[in-house]
């Protein structure tokens, strides 16, 4: 199957999931679901459930196997981003081309919403629809993995960095640290995990180097896309970076060096998998992360 | 063992275990891991991760099989009271005599210090000690019980129940059903999850029952105290409840009335575990619950 297909049909397939544990009806009338599907739904690239399923076909299984592990990365992003547009936070009114969660239901909600996102990415992990299909004891296993990776030393921290960074003057090296916490880590876990609960440990190494500089790419893009992007495409405020004096690969290396950075750990992620056709889909995946304008 | 040196030996193991896990070195200087500390060691009652180590007496095993799972719970009820605390929730200063993680820390860092215990409850949960000492497949089910207590038909499920019904006039069936969801799903958890890891099917439904009982009397006996409490003994405001409109049980019931469901309560609890010898430290630990001035 080609690429750009394939990229469509999950996309779709993703929404339909999402749409299933989230339905309309029993989603409205002031109960956390309703926040929940509503920012689920703002419409997302769902690069990160692609990721889990892109490592399934890899790994030669039926994408429909990791369909609770795509469901729970989706709504570990979705909590974190909930979470970031607080007013305490970043501030952020608009998210996809939506007001924010705490904008359309203030922010009792949106904080209840993210908390309930981030446990119900590990109902998903732990619920009967991965643990009939996979050996427990990698299972265990992976969830642990999931849990350290989006905890107090991996997404979390990547966080507080972050905002502890804003205003203060970063090395590359700093910046690539964060990064590497705040959106690596996830990613990583998207790759790593599949590999896991099926026991491919030779496949598990090549895919974290994947995963690790598929990290780094995606973000420098998205600082890209946040200095020179089109903000009704993206459905969310640029410039935003430099307003509030984030250090950025623009900022430290200039537009030209920070494509030529993107486009070396774009290939450097391909490399680490090994030229072969069961890698299609993953090559395909990044060369989206990496091209997209939005 | 008596009853109250037990409980304050364990106390004592659970203040120790915390501590192991934050150390003061590695929990300073802006961190997330300084914040999760101070919440975590502002001098809690310990009573859920007690009833985690009392089931596990009950089931007849050494209470420290259950370390990571008596973290797990305390991990879980503080992330929860710091959010709760936040000002676009209760918007409480003070918890357990000391100012809340926001109050200290600035509201960002408590977000990401309650989403960080949150996600460490996992990490105590599927990490490598209580996969090596239970069977995988039972362990997998009950990080499955545990993240569907917590989460958006469970704990989060109450904090939003109880935040609309704020200024609102409640039925009793109402308020309980409230109380069973904010307080009950993670006493419930508590004490089932150590009988589904060790494949205790008759135990679980005794505990459950327990469980269920023992989390209706700890609230009706909150509310009392929150209406007639100490202030300082109890470490937090009091009449909070009355000044926001609460529905609590003295409001619906008055005092007498209230205080004798609690000791219904009580008695139904101790009945579900059946009088034998092995029943004592859970029949201790309502005791203490139902008659604490704290």
């Amino acid at each position: 199957m080609d690429v750009g297909s394939w990229l469509i049909e999950t996309r779709t397939l993703i929404d339909r999931w999402i749409q299933e544990d989230f339905p309309p009806n029993a989603s409205t009338g002031g109960t956390v679901e309703e926040v929940m599907r509503y920012s689920l739904l703002a419409g997302g690239k769902r690069l990160r459930p692609q990721l889990v399923l892109a490592s399934a076909a890899y790994l030669g299984h039926v994408v429909e196997e990791f369909k609770e592990m795509a469901l729970a990365v989706e709504y570990l992003h979705t909590y974190s981003l909930i979470h970031d547009d607080l007013p305490a936070m970043d501030n952020d009114d608009w998210r996809r081309g939506s007001p924010t969660a705490h904008k359309q239901f203030g922010e009792a909600m949106a904080i209840l919403a993210g908390d309930a996102l981030l446990t119900e990415a590990f109902v998903k992990m732990a619920g009967p629809g991965l643990a009939a299909r996979f050996e427990p004891s990698r299972l265990v296993a992976a969830i642990g993995n999931f849990s350290h990776a989006v905890g107090r030393q991996g997404l979390i921290q990547g966080q507080v960095k972050d905002l502890a960074g804003e205003g203060q003057t970063l090395q590359l090296q700093q910046l690539a640290e964060i990064h590497h916490k705040k959106t690596g880590a996830l990613i990583i876990a998207c790759v790593q995990m599949p590999a896991m609960v099926v026991g491919d440990f030779v496949s598990e190494a090549r895919l974290i180097e994947y995963g690790s500089h598929f990290g780094l790419a995606f973000q420098i893009v998205d600082d890209i896309l946040n200095e020179t992007g089109d903000a009704a495409m993206m459905g969310k405020s640029t410039g935003t970076d430099r307003a509030l004096g984030k250090a950025t690969y623009p900022a430290l290396l200039g537009m030209d060096e920070s494509r030529r950075l993107a486009d070396y750990h774009r290939i450097q992620a391909k490399t680490a998998l090994g030229w072969e056709p069961r890698a299609e889909l993953l090559q395909g995946l990044i060369d989206f992360a990496v091209d997209r304008q939005w």
